[in-house]
């Protein structure tokens, strides 16, 4: 296993903006990824406003509350720069087909490789929720959307590739005469190293209180794909995920 | 004022797709060009799924009464091949600003071409319903989203003109492995040219069902800029429009 250090991270360029003092608008969904980049993002002194989507998914009332909970442990620190709003989604996507809505199918085990992951796919998700981040960034005069995609995203998620994301960057600029930007600093980064950069980050990411599972339970099973992948983050970079498993 | 006869639209060149048969997800604002597109691609072929979107307009109330009604109207013709879906987006944009909004200012009267109008632009409306229309397609196996835009929509909305539109037909295209495009049959033709189309078909558009006022009350002003226009494209093709006007 590769220990990831400190100067294994530096190596790798952050896709910096030298925007800083500017505002962001970015998709806080409550897991370990974003709420990593609400804290580099407000790091790097960027006043930061988190949307936080209830889209019907069976996890969607435990996400949504550890999202509210990272929120509440930022404005400690960055009172002023760290705001929330909630965008309820759950009346417009009626009719869509995934396992990961109350109206589907049960959530499938296993690793995010397995073919029977598929099920889990919300048609167009990111691109929904970034069309609602361009919309408000608009509205609230926010130059950027960040999103929180990595190198680890994987295949089934066509709106996290990285082809999906440059034509969303150019269909949001054109979208609106404020020319709303799409940044996406940990592009180039798996989520392990993105584990790692938060535990660097001062205040360090509270991962105690994320929340990854896909289920409709409030103990996280530590067996659904996105379980599996967060433990062998925590587990590639030597540390105990600190949030409780059934 | 330039007579608008059937030689004159057929010089057009309609972006036919020579795909009917197939299956296309539309925006149905119960108005009179996404009712005269709805007809068109039921003319064509097509199976039409009208999408009726309901986000905290003044007028929502209205014109989504008007798209119920010309569901039905086609329904009688092409009961098949049509049908009707609504998606609430209203707790979804919460906080955007926009006088069409009910959280907004009053609506301003004159032409679409005041500097006052651009109070009305909702920010990202149309890439928002985009999105979720080509969610919605992806889940019922629909392959084309269908946009009303026209050679007359007006520079004060970024996201009707031409190269937004283009941007967005490969973000929806690379969004999913399902691969969905967007077809634009009316991108050539101002609003007076598609009323006339309209009343080309077979069935004629049932223009004296559809609604296109901005304003909250059930008897359309024919003072805001919305209004002004329609009366304007139904005056330029010498014909009356046969809704009631207050």
């Amino acid at each position: 296993m590769v220990k990831l250090t400190k100067e294994v991270i530096s190596k790798k360029e952050i896709n910096k903006t030298g925007m800083s003092n500017q505002s962001v608008v970015m998709g806080l969904s409550g897991g370990a990824d974003s709420s990593c980049l609400m804290g580099w993002l407000l790091a790097q002194g960027y006043s930061v406003h988190g949307c936080v989507f209830c889209y019907g998914s069976k996890h969607n009332k435990y996400e949504n509350e550890a999202a509210k909970k990272v929120v509440q442990f930022y404005e400690l620190e960055f009172s002023d720069r760290v705001s929330i709003s909630f965008h309820d989604l759950s009346l417009a996507i009626k009719g869509f087909q995934s396992s990961l809505l109350i109206s589907g199918d049960s959530i499938p085990e296993g690793s995010y490789d397995d073919e029977s992951m598929k099920q889990t796919v919300v048609p167009g998700r990111n691109l929904i929720f970034s069309s609602v981040m361009a919309g408000l960034a608009e509205s609230i005069e926010a130059s950027y959307i960040a999103l929180g995609v990595h190198s680890g995203d994987h295949l089934i998620y066509p709106d996290c590739r990285i082809e999906f994301i440059k034509a969303l960057d150019s269909t949001i600029y054109l979208s609106s005469d404020r020319k709303v930007q799409i940044i996406t600093p940990f592009e180039n980064f798996d989520k392990a190293e993105i584990l790692k950069i938060g535990y660097d980050l001062t205040p360090e990411v509270p991962y105690q209180l994320t929340r990854t599972c896909y289920k409709d339970q409030p103990l996280s099973c530590g067996k659904c794909g996105s379980c599996n992948e967060r433990l062998e983050a925590f587990d590639k970079i030597d540390m105990k995920d600190p949030i409780n498993y059934e």
